[in-house]
């Protein structure tokens, strides 16, 4: 079956696709091994990335993007889970979400200050969400930000941030009233050159090894009142809840684009590769485990043009993005896991893509809202 | 979240619609306890529905039907499976997939003699290809119509046949040349009224108890020449091999309506009752198989709209509808499991529409070519 | 692999079955289907198997039992399954745990009653707890059985009871304290010849077409004191909760049991049945079926084992009762819905042993508190 | 629930589990995470587990075991998995599993040769089965060991080989006659200072990241002919046919360690952790997870006693073997996955115990044979 075009695709982003192609084939794929034995991906890339527009794609021109909207971000997102594997993609989509914030609610003066460099990849952003032993919990966030002279005294900590150790600005949840749960919380767009900033060690995981994932200690920094996003306390809360339907989306939308890589990769596999005297796609068991696959792969497919569609036409509503967040990362993990099955031990192996599919994936049915948290927000509305 | 409109949904369909539902409140559900003792469907009804243009809506109008396309089919499908169940729905669908041979491939003599009765529900079809210890493996077809004077002699028999007791019509699959596999079939149009024509006895079933199902004998039926349909022998095979795909693609979109009911249904049931001192889905176990169940129903809607328009536009080939088939009678068969068990001892009544669901939908997964056929079937293309 | 014996059998056990297995064979086999559409079994079989010492195998010799234990009781119920269907299994489950219920906890004069008559089977008992709209909440029961002169008059409803029409002693929850819940609850030996005692229609089950299940309506009905289980108020509820082990124990095995022939079933069937030119069983996927099925068959025996023989010792806790009662009827769905896929269109069938194990089955976990209660119940302990 | 002792324990193996808990408590935990960044465990090691008879248990104490059974190996396993994670005990179990081929088949001389340095540590074992491309196919070995003057030369290559690059000696399957499949395979003790072998690079698993696992190539590499397992050419085959069962038992038994293991971690994490203001425990959802998985534990480890049972009588055959090793691996899979879920972002960290089990115990499905194979050999015997 040759799958027909995504709903949404045109000649437009036909072309983006050729550029990304090209720039993934060219400054990711061969770079891999070496930023995996290293932890990080090299900060050049961001520049190059910029370089070619390919960051915040959806970020207005005014502010240095390309005046985009979803459906440049998740065709990046797709290629990039294909040719460079998940890190940069998770790493480039929190730098995005965080551009998002100061467009959607920075003043003037806040959007000129980061928002070109965001776009350029001269700055590096982060989100500075996660507590230790906090989880999904954000109204318990313990992070305090101080009214002081001028501003702001910031004390605490945060773990598992993504571009921990290479971010410039991190967009931080802090509690500036710590009596209240929501309604107590704020964000601040907090430059890490500031004082009283320290970069824990670097978190050893399961996968993502090339992602920069970190503990953030934030100790007395002082940070200017201009840094409040937006100028306004106690918003915090809402905004973010504003905003991480778009990351369950983009989530979504990679789970989706995993199923069909780890698909296409075993296709290829188990046409080639031959055990007692045949090739393994020769055997019924392994046609079926490939009917199945590819079917899963039609529905995901699906599920994510969906999210994608209704996304960019503002009809999607945040409990769609908790449905198809869960339900495609509960796919992709079932899916890998069949899929590297099928390559035996190479399978097992972190230079066959399907093994640094399968350690990768682990964390999507994680992060953005745990997968249980996504079902608990769909089963309060019914 | 409200469900937003089916793509293929337009304003005839909705006032068609409106019909259906009247229709079936009015002539089934009131019936379905009567009938499921009685074992089969009051032949009376198909008057009623053909009256109204609710039989062969697909069929062109000069052969009486209402010359609309699968949407229409599809749209009624959908409503009977809520207002009255999956037996009229089974029955009518082989009805009119026979009536669709009769236009695809009759002569104009076979199509002035079947279609207009078939459209107006004075003759009731079925289709005759299931043998006993035969299976979905047509080519091994072992029901014989030997040439004979002015026609052919036909004996042999057929099992699982829906209709079985009622229809005057039967699309007969025989072999005219028994030496041949493919090639040696054709298909006959079968007059009931035949003599050597017997019903053997109504199958009892685990659900399905208004479906009339048979096992049919024929010893020595003479029919005439011009019963073969289309004129031509050793054309069966490949006719059946190109309206498959159709009776996949219904008994798809009734799988994904079947999700879709017993949601509905558990949401009502789990909102009222209450167990342990508080609503039964107060409980978080409940709340997450319902967000589950619910995305599953979104999930397979999508993938039923992706058939329901491919198949409109003539761009479905034979592997979509093998996804299509297996993939949603499976999820039909998991979330109708799951949705009885949130009824406890209620959900094991026939008098409540989950115990049938459960019963009746259990067929699903193997006729219209077992969900293993189907997965062989895309195995083979890979 | 010679499945090795049962690690409790015994050569006493080995007679017992084979009486068990040629009575099975000459008086349940041969009428399963006459049953089946009558709705219930007959009486009569009751008092054969009785004169055989079938009937309450564990009640001691002095009361008319045979002084057997739980292995006794397994035994049985695991031939029953095979030769029987679960229906007479079911049936004389409850017959027997009512009979354990008046051993444990009854008068001398109650015991002298009941007991001889449940051996023998001149008598049959049934459980009257589950109450309309109450499933498995038995604190919240309403029945009330209010004192007057000489007894109690009872007054409520209780539903999906089996042997419901034809059980001539019920062992009836009733509340004799509305106000307390645990604490206001007695057990009444009822005689179902007391008068404003009815029996409602038949329920209309998926499955279990020869287990007469009812709903039972109480109005007014004096019963004499004495009819107290034990002569004492207040002590039902811990009467129940110290007996469920014992009737989660026999759901358990007989979950095992349904396994281990519904794999007996298929190998046979697919050894023989031919499609597409081969046995079904030559095909790799039915092999890695049947291969997967026999391992969940070897896990749940060990399973089973593990529950009679701590039930025999005496050291089985109401925890790993409920892990069974769950984990094995879970698992006896799981499997009869694969094996039944195997047999195709014949699986949909009711004279097909399997069609009726599936039908059948679908009940185990729900009854004997849904497996969602043995969840939350584990859960609570841990 | 106090979890019943196992029916195979008894006083000597308490002590045995005494001496093994300080072992692995002293002398592994610690060292994991060194180990882990240098890609193996410190040669050291086997030596002070050798001093202490920890290697080779049930090794004859003549040749310098301790005279156990596999009751023995399955306690040192089980520890392991608890104490130390599955990497020693995964290269552990390959160098007993190398020293039963020499206590098998061995000459006395090959016996003496190796065996007490096997036992004591002073050397390391591994086994050379799986080749480039080769997989589970053994019989399709392309290893030569050609004939020359006082003995053969050894050409070709062996990858995912377990203890690879500090192996002293390798149970090497070569072909002696490449026209036979089966007969024409012989095993060969090669000793790795033999001229001509040569480590490749230490392969980059997703997990095991201690255990050195690498490819190894042979170039004319002369071997005596008195390397020649038990002297006979041919019998390689049937020797790896007797000796893999062994191999299946004891990942059997690791898988079920690593389930219980899972549990409790979690049981813990759970009992500890808030959050949304509750232990995550008191989730509903969470007690579900962990009542299933409680139960998983029993089931798996009922299993996994059966399994050591029977090997140690002497009763096990190939079958039940087959059974074992896929079902409890497929168990381990799906238990830690869900364990690591309930951890949130530390599940995906190495530095919790749940992340290693997650990443180290992929593998446990495809060595020693794929779980498809297991099927494959059940299903031929059906």
């Amino acid at each position: 079956m040759p799958v027909p075009p995504r709903p949404w695709m045109n000649a437009e982003l036909e072309a983006l696709r050729d550029t990304v192609v090209r720039f993934i084939g060219a400054e990711i794929t061969p770079k891999i091994k070496a930023w995996s034995d290293q932890g990080h991906i090299d900060r050049d890339l961001w520049r190059r990335a910029g370089d070619l527009g390919l960051l915040c794609t959806d970020v207005a021109e005014e502010h240095g993007g390309i005046g985009g909207d979803i459906t440049h971000e998740a065709l990046i997102s797709m290629e990039l889970v294909r040719g460079g594997g998940n890190c940069f993609r998770a790493c480039r989509s929190i730098h995005v979400i965080a551009a998002h914030y100061v467009e959607a609610y920075g003043t003037a003066e806040q959007k000129a200050r980061w928002l070109p460099g965001l776009c350029s990849g001269e700055l590096i952003a982060g989100m500075g969400m996660t507590e230790p032993g906090g989880g999904s919990d954000l109204q318990n966030t313990r992070t305090k930000a101080v009214r002081c002279q001028g501003g702001y005294l910031v004390n605490g900590s945060k773990t598992f941030i993504t571009n921990g150790s290479t971010a410039d600005l991190l967009v931080l949840a802090v509690k500036t009233d710590p009596k209240e749960r929501a309604k107590g919380m704020s964000l601040i767009l907090f430059d890490t050159k500031t004082a009283g900033f320290r970069v824990g060690q670097r978190l050893d995981k399961v996968g993502l090894h090339y992602s920069d994932t970190c503990e953030l200690f934030f100790d007395d920094c002082e940070v200017p009142e201009d840094a409040l996003l937006g100028g306004v306390e106690g918003r915090g809360f809402y905004q973010m809840m504003e905003q991480l339907p778009y990351e369950r989306a983009m989530i979504a939308v990679a789970g989706a684009a995993n199923v069909q890589y780890a698909y296409d990769l075993t296709l290829d596999y188990t046409r080639e590769r031959e055990a007692f005297g045949k090739r393994i796609i020769e055997f019924q068991n392994t046609r079926f485990e490939l009917a199945e696959i590819k079917t899963d792969a039609l529905v995901s497919r699906l599920l994510a043009d969906h999210v994608i569609e209704r996304m960019r036409d503002g009809t999607a509503d945040a409990e769609v993005l908790c449905m198809a967040k869960f339900w495609l990362t509960d796919k992709q993990s079932e899916v890998v896991d069949r899929c590297l099955q099928l390559f035996g031990g190479y399978g097992y192996m972190m230079d066959y893509p399907i093994g640094r599919l399968y350690a990768d994936g682990r964390i999507e049915r994680i992060y953005g809202g745990t997968n249980e948290i996504m079902k608990e927000l769909i089963g309060r509305s019914l």
